[in-house]
């Protein structure tokens, strides 16, 4: 259809790497650890990979998965595998062999390229992927021991490079609605769902990306956010359309990540709050004073004010985003307005913790009751979240139903819960599953643990329900104190009791480490289950 | 068809405004003097202007036209036009009475809103724009005596506001490909040519120009560029996209564009080499130093190694930027590499006068023969500059046949002759019809240009053929030397003959003015006219 149309060209994250290998010919486009790529040797590279999956048999619109940490092989595929006209399925790293292996058979993959260290989720289940006709094995110098018996059959990913060829690869991108990535959500609730992603989509989730983090052709990004989710939030694409340095990272090492910062000047880094209490938490912290300025962008949860105190303290600037897996990663960002700036560090603490407002790239976000009229704008009336646009997902892959039931009504539907303020800002107060009904009055769990975080012994705090003869529910709190302090149940009942509706405040407090998913958000349902053990209730 | 796929809306830049409204609610959107309007206030106004328009009688794909200086009204109407479903011409300010009179006619606008200074231009040919229905009178307090005598029949702009409402019009785009504005070529070789816009490219260049140029939502962009220039860059979209501020400017005074860059925070401004070199030699440059970074963008010829040089010295960070009317202004932009800044000042001026690669939105530029071949990438090769993608022109209005010309081998043919370095950057040679041929050998005025502007007595130049005996065509410089300097014809001459090779030396040099366009080009037509009166050749 473009050559009818000189005026339209379709829209591809793939035209991000063409230009920046064209334009950036000496500057480094991936650095990991000893190793670094310019852009004309990524974009060698990615060729090499997308002719080989092509040589192999791999024709347009065949799924080719991946199961690797934030290596360049990893970033390699959000290129190579789409060049080749299929859609790249990354997959959670820490999922259990039995979900690997039900993602492999539900998107068809034909092929896996996989981490040795990794091999091991496949080997599990090996007998129920018989759906997979080659294995790439990826070798990393910088794991630990990978050795041949780690290996599946098939070849090593260098040799299967070597296989392709750098010349260039005509795009067969023919419509930019067709599907780039197929990303499996979590599953907390029955089995993962393959969200369908669009090159339209992830060219525009990938500009907003840089226009709301900063990211420019100078910056260097930290790739602390692992790539299997949501793209990296489309930073895969995103830093390469600006001709950016990714910088790769294994592992999130508290220590490494600040020796990263000093010595190779990253200017930006993208995670969970959880990443951001390692950071501050580690001894490395305060080494010395960054001598660029650092911006983290956060989501998944608001980060709470101490954290961000103490983040901006040692130099960094935090922007708090939201989004889905179903909408590209980040949808929202609490736009900062300048006015706020006069305001003390708890204001604007407050302040931050907001969802915002919709990207540029975005539709407005709204807040609806069930009739999907949007609630009132008064920050008290709870509805639930809906979204659509250019970066809300085509549908669930092969699930036409729960696609529909996604979409109801025409928009998509978080399964979040939050209040419109009367600025046009959301506040998200709780997953539709994890709020807690008491006594007939509902409890946000997050109102709770945005209290019991203002506590200076507290370093994180999760809250759900459990079951409670007279009220059908009541909170409890799970705190992890900081370390050295010596906090009791009391003492946070009380704290809670002098701050907010004695209704509200946890009738039980434990202590100990969180059950977290890969991408650092609390596993509720965790909590959840281990205290309805044998109760009728059981929502996940 | 959006209604349908809650994953697909429509591209246009109506949404910039209507999220910046809902998003930056207290900050100024336009200042304009004594005047600033928020957010919310511009939209207000924008939707007033819509329905006034909508119950006027507008109908979807009617024109509306407006002849205005950079103005409040003048940036309303880029909203308020497309947002009342029709499309926006905006006039040449500094048009003859006659092309005036053109444009109205062949675009058919049936409004025409116009600035009271201007309005001579319309009466002027009164007679033959009998197709505009209603004029509507902008009546500007800054202006010079604006009196009744100069109003058309029509009510004033602000009456014509007044039967308007501000309550939400909905959005008329059905396809981002319809079209949202029609640009007139100055149109020096026959009649100008209806550039048409549609609101995809319009979306996608506006947030171009904010990658390129770094506008964000603290940015204060002041109007150096007149608006009806291809919209002002898409600037007009794209500084309301990120939530930053229009500073309007009626006029460039270079005084007064200083004073508003030190007092009023203008980070942003957009204008041709003669703009800067206002600015550079106004006494007003040297009052103090600049407290806070200012960007500027340029275009229409390639900055002068002196004029950058100034600048920076005065604390301003140029970007040079390549494009035309039919690439939705810039297309190209001369992108910095980081290893460039070791470079001594000429060097990196010699480098900063290339034209450069593709906007992170567009296609890549390329340079062709005449059988549409990429010539070789030896900086030595001439060929045309071609373009083709999302920031082109869909066409020209009504005029198939011109349409077809310029997209042969479906490609836009751009009509400047350029080179392509090892590099992968293109550097403008020539205008196709200002190329001088002396004895079968082409010589580039652009390039003898450059070394006269080394001249430091040289404030500006123009090269242009003139008729010769012998060789056909030569070289004649016309040359506007810097204040109190004596530079003489044989002067110029020589330091030519010490830097270039003997043939593409100017045989003749004059002093004086140049006549330029209303945008800073100068315009070597007039030169060449009055040197070839009554001689053969005649190309403009």
């Amino acid at each position: 259809m473009s050559a009818a149309k000189p005026y339209r060209t379709e829209l591809t994250p793939l035209s991000f790497l063409e230009r920046s290998a064209e334009v950036f010919r000496s500057k480094p486009a991936v650095v990991y650890g000893e190793r670094s790529y310019t852009y004309p040797e990524m974009r060698a590279r990615v060729r090499r990979l997308a002719s080989a999956l092509r040589r192999f048999g791999i024709a347009k619109g065949d799924r080719v998965a991946i199961l690797c940490p934030n290596t360049p092989p990893m970033l390699e595929a959000h290129y190579g595998v789409p060049l080749a006209g299929a859609i790249l399925v990354a997959i959670n790293t820490r999922l259990a062999a039995a979900d690997v292996a039900y993602i492999l058979n539900h998107s068809g993959a034909r092929v896996l390229l996989v981490d040795a260290e990794l091999t091991a989720l496949v080997k599990a289940a090996r007998a129920q992927v018989a759906g997979v006709e080659r294995f790439v094995n990826i070798i990393d110098p910088h794991a630990v021991g990978p050795s041949d018996s780690m290996r599946l059959e098939g070849p090593d990913y260098e040799e299967f490079l070597a296989e392709g060829t750098d010349e260039p690869l005509p795009m067969l991108v023919e419509d930019e609605y067709e599907t780039i990535s197929i990303n499996y959500t979590s599953g907390t609730t029955g089995r993962p769902k393959g969200v369908m992603y669009h090159h339209r989509g992830a060219y525009l989730n990938a500009i907003g990306e840089c226009m709301t983090s900063g990211i420019t052709s100078t910056s260097v990004y930290l790739w602390t956010l692992p790539m299997f989710h949501c793209n990296g939030w489309c930073c895969t694409w995103g830093v390469t359309a600006v001709g950016g340095t990714h910088m790769c990272l294994r592992k999130v090492d508290p220590a490494l990540i600040w020796r990263l910062i000093r010595e190779q000047g990253v200017t930006h880094l993208n995670g969970a709050p959880t990443v951001l209490i390692g950071l501050a938490n580690d001894p490395a912290a305060r080494a010395a004073p960054l001598d660029r300025p650092l911006r983290i962008t956060t989501a998944a949860a608001p980060p709470s004010p101490s954290i961000i105190a103490q983040m901006e303290e040692l130099g960094a600037q935090i922007t708090h985003v939201y989004g889905l897996t179903e909408t590209y990663g980040p949808h929202t960002v609490c736009e900062w307005q300048t006015h706020w700036d006069a305001l003390g560090p708890a204001e604007r603490a407050r302040i931050k913790a907001r969802q915002g407002v919709g990207y540029v790239i975005a539709d407005p976000v709204r807040v609806v009751d069930d009739e999907m009229s949007d609630v009132p704008a008064d920050g008290l009336t709870m509805g639930e979240v809906c979204m659509r646009g250019n970066n809300v997902m085509k549908g669930y892959f092969e699930d036409p139903e729960a696609t529909a039931t996604a979409f109801r009504g025409g928009w998509f539907h978080s399964g979040d819960l939050g209040v419109m303020h009367p600025d046009g800002y959301i506040e998200l107060r709780d997953r539709a599953k994890d709020i807690i009904i008491s006594g007939g009055e509902n409890i946000s769990t997050i109102e709770v643990e945005g209290c019991i975080y203002q506590h200076p012994d507290v370093l994180e705090v999760a809250v759900v329900a459990i079951p409670h003869e007279r009220w059908g529910e009541v909170p409890k709190a799970f705190v992890v104190p900081r370390a050295g302090t010596n906090l009791t149940e009391l003492e946070i009942i009380d704290f809670c009791r002098e701050r907010m509706a004695h209704f509200k405040c946890p009738k039980a407090v434990e202590f100990g480490d969180l059950p977290k998913t890969s991408t650092g958000k609390v596993q509720k349902f965790v909590l959840r289950n281990k205290e309805w053990a044998g109760q009728s209730k059981q929502i996940n």
